[in-house]
């Protein structure tokens, strides 16, 4: 295949290009000198993104990095610890930024050993597990637990969606025991439009909330941390000495809005495709709570190679688990040959 | 005044507007992931950045403060420090950020007190002076001295243009003492515009050079990297560590490279705006290097507020110290009502 | 109870007094300015600790987290990651020390879990499932892992002693591997005495190891981390920056010349002590590998208190387990004191 | 010469050895596990030093270092800086600890070059200048400054007291202006025995003192910080953190009494030896303020050389000056013996 054009990647949601009408909006945007705080267009989307979530404030930052990592240093001091699932993206993708630039520690619960969730998921919140490694904030030996980070829809858990009760079990709980709770949304679209659950009942249940445009809402870059006014001030000093202050932000800011209006409510359509995708190759639909499509027990380095020899590419998750993702880009059309291709190499 | 298209906004050169060519440059760029390094324009860009200064490679990032720390970064180890001026950008405007998220520690001389510039520059380059204040690697009390940081022209130095020789005769010293040389040159174009020195000859002289867009050469985001290829790759690790990594950059890279077709060739312009300025002002046109201009000795407050109030916008350096900053969105006219304004204020 | 001379202190083994021949050891010691290592009795130690352990060199510290911490940094830069088992005593009881001052991740396995040990033990070392968590060290995405950490004896675990097969597979495999390893080596003395393995053997399987006088070898105070000559000079520097850096610590440093003298060969009866005491009371005495017992499924806080009541402390691990330590201000009739009294109140 | 015992050591007041009464105290010393906060003989120092100093709470610490980096991270967050004078010790000899373990930025002025100190003093508090430099809190570019460490006596100054008058005026501003003040109490002693402030005046003075036992009061190892007891318990976590929470510190809390008991009382006498020495060098014995002489204008490499050939040992401070320390282990007999050595050597 030597024209990218034909090509299908089902890799990641990250590699969506901007469409026309959102470049058109990028080179319509009205801008100004954002360190200043002077962006009309950056200042519209952070208000707007604070309400969709019921937060008093936001933030634009340059990635979903930036966004979890300041999101977590504002409920957790160095030398205190988050706790999260071992395959969280805080602590699997984000090349233990933690520890590296703001000292704190993070400590893992393989998610599901408990069989609740009848061992299928990786990375299925359950409340209970996380409460009962906390760590109290007076000892003097041990780290204390500050805040827990959750991620909702979950990368590596396959897209899934993290079950309300749970979310609301951890949050009331954290209320009494104070531990706060950052929520890495990363996908939270997705998980909002898949379960239906109210983005603003989501950003209720957390104190600190990353979401990202850059992924299935299909902009080039940027995301939004919310919380509250007061973190969000702290926030902006954090962003500015991780060197994330930019200048004319608004270029990016609007793709973001056009993003909310025109691609949020289509994401249900990535949804039905990794649907078809996961019928056709015999994958258990149920396990397709959103856009990706985990197929496991493959030889994925072969299956990846032949298919990109095919026109499609697929995402490599271990040995034997490749990753699909449907997204913006790929069309029921494509969907379609994709899932031929696959299906013919794995004899499906 | 009501209408921020009606105000001359001298307070920096970083308030520039994206012009309707580089908007349009931006909305037809190529893109790609660039997390993945795929962004086929981010690549050009890094590639002709890199050759321009005369290095292996570069590496796209999203504002200079992070292009100067992961630079020293590249090149002092936590517990050791950085020397530079006292005035120098990096210590100055960017919040710690080296000892805050690399535990490094910053040391700096308030150069020009040994009167080798008769007294008058702020942050002008003496080379022996550094020297003399490097510490040793090996001394079990002393912090080692592993890096000089450098700016080029200097901001709170009043633009000034760093003298070749000294440049020189640090870089050269530098080579027999196992101690590296950072540039910020957030404003290396105009250094390069003011002195006719090749941008090649200055990346020359240092091991790790930041280099701005966003500043004279009117981008809306965007600072470039140039080290060695083995720097830059440790570089990509710490961009993604910090947040710096972003998705279809080539929307931002594409008005970086429109810039250096279209806007470094006329930087000229803006140093000869301000030495007029300067001459209107009664500030002697000798002391204006580049796109800067220092009113010394004035009530600053009240005088920023009462030329705002007339539609002019500058910036209060201290209680006593006005900057103006010419720059792409500030024409002759501009330049004359400015001055105008400014000198009825001032009753010079 | 109100005189202490009577307590039990099961608690732990850092709780031992010196003996009045140790503090006569110590009362007698030539001294000099160790931060000019100048003091001759601490430069014994450190070469005869060296030796001991089949190093080049040695540094004493003032405790086994420090030793630890930077016997890890010596191998683990900032950004990268140590694995260990989830109840290391570097994860659990040193509050977090590794993200904090040194900017390292860490992570943590469930040692145990895959059933090698028979769902036993806490912290058995299993090699494999180590190298299997292993992250590559130039993938842009993942926290690469430079060292795993190897606690012997471990505490957690009941004082049990890491197999030598195991640590011999996880060091052949570090060799090809580039990743070091770090022992945790606070109760190495224990081991050694348990299992008659050489310290030598133990050093030769770990690239720093911290080990510790003030637990079983009963000093007030001190550490002694070991590595090549190189990576101790630079522990130097960092042991200076932490704080560790003292002055004629040859007082210190006697005690433990002299706990190797004496104390070391009598280590064997603190593990038959712990024998004795677990037969009383009904815990299988081949779970007893050395100075420890742990009761577990006992109201850990109502014993506790019971105990204390009685004249004898024990440690309450969690609510319902609890840890009893021998050492060297435990005697034969102490042992059957305490024996008697827990037996009565477990009803054992 | 061969003995040491013949050498007349003058480089600093850390190279005492304990006297015959100090070791029998640190002998006979009562003792318990000080990480469990049970060994009387250091809670009963903490109490003593807290009441000396006039604060709630105190903390023994192993290292002068640490206890001054404990100090200032207690009273400044990490991203915000310390403000000191460039000689500090802080600065100069704790190996940039701040930055490195801490996060915290240091920026530091030349004291003395107000000119207010006749030019000659380095480190002579200047309240005024250093007041100048603070930066706010609430700025989204500056580092903002957290607090203002103050050496007292001042050791690269020469051993010179701090001015009452600039220590108060410091405070007082402090109050109103939301910034700490943390003392480097090194040598406060000796400041004390000169000026005949006392301790709980220069205590009064600052939020956090960092007192040291091993220079001038003559023990082997430990230094004391005193705060409030908030601040202490947090100062616990740290101590634990960096590896200093060591067991059974009585014997060496034990010589710190001894030294508050008996060598705090006799510090005169070394003042005393300090000036005698400057009157037979032919320094200005108005320099002299506490217990350290200062050759300028010495070739010292070759001085220190020709001294130590002599048996007297000097400390080299740069190429062209000497610091002479007087202490306990020189008596008036060395003194006079040094002075005839060195005066010859200088030729004075």
């Amino acid at each position: 295949m030597s024209d990218a054009a034909d090509l299908i990647d089902l890799r990641s949601d990250t590699v969506t290009r901007p469409t026309p009408g959102m470049r058109r909006a990028m080179a319509e945007a009205e801008v100004g000198d954002d360190v200043y705080v002077e962006d009309p267009t950056v200042r519209a989307l952070e208000e707007r993104t604070a309400e969709l979530f019921g937060h008093e404030a936001a933030m634009f930052v340059p990635s979903g990095t930036m966004g979890n990592q300041i999101g977590m240093r504002l409920v957790c001091e160095p030398g205190q610890e988050v706790l999260c699932d071992a395959d969280a993206h805080v602590v699997t993708y984000e090349m233990g930024a933690a520890a590296a630039i703001f000292g704190i520690s993070t400590r893992t619960v393989v998610s599901g050993l408990s069989g609740r969730d009848g061992g299928r998921g990786h990375g299925r919140l359950d409340a209970q597990q996380l409460i009962e490694q906390v760590r109290p904030k007076d000892n003097w030996h041990l780290t204390a637990t500050a805040a827990i980070a959750v991620e909702n829809s979950h990368n590596r858990g396959g897209g899934l969606v993290q079950p309300l009760d749970q979310l609301q079990q951890l949050w009331d709980w954290s209320r009494t025991a104070d531990v706060a709770v950052h929520l890495d949304g990363a996908r939270i679209w997705n998980a909002h439009a898949s379960s239906g659950v109210p983005l603003s009942t989501y950003g209720g249940l957390a104190d600190t909330a990353s979401v990202c445009f850059s992924k299935g809402l299909g902009t080039p870059v940027g995301s939004v941390l919310v919380a509250s006014a007061e973190r969000i001030a702290t926030a902006r000093l954090w962003r500015k000495r991780l060197g994330g202050g930019m200048r004319q932000v608004g270029v990016l800011a609007a793709a973001c809005t056009y993003a909310l209006d025109h691609h949020l409510p289509r994401l249900g359509e990535d949804h039905e495709h990794a649907r078809l995708l996961a019928k056709r190759l015999g994958v258990d639909p149920a396990t397709v709570e959103t856009n990706m499509v985990v197929l496991e027990g493959v030889e994925a380095p072969m299956v990846a190679e032949a298919a990109k020899a095919r026109g499609v590419l697929v995402s490599q998750v271990s040995a034997s688990r490749i990753r699909l993702v449907t997204h913006l880009d790929v069309d029921r059309a494509a969907v379609d040959r994709a899932g031929d291709v696959l299906a013919e190499l794995l004899g499906r």
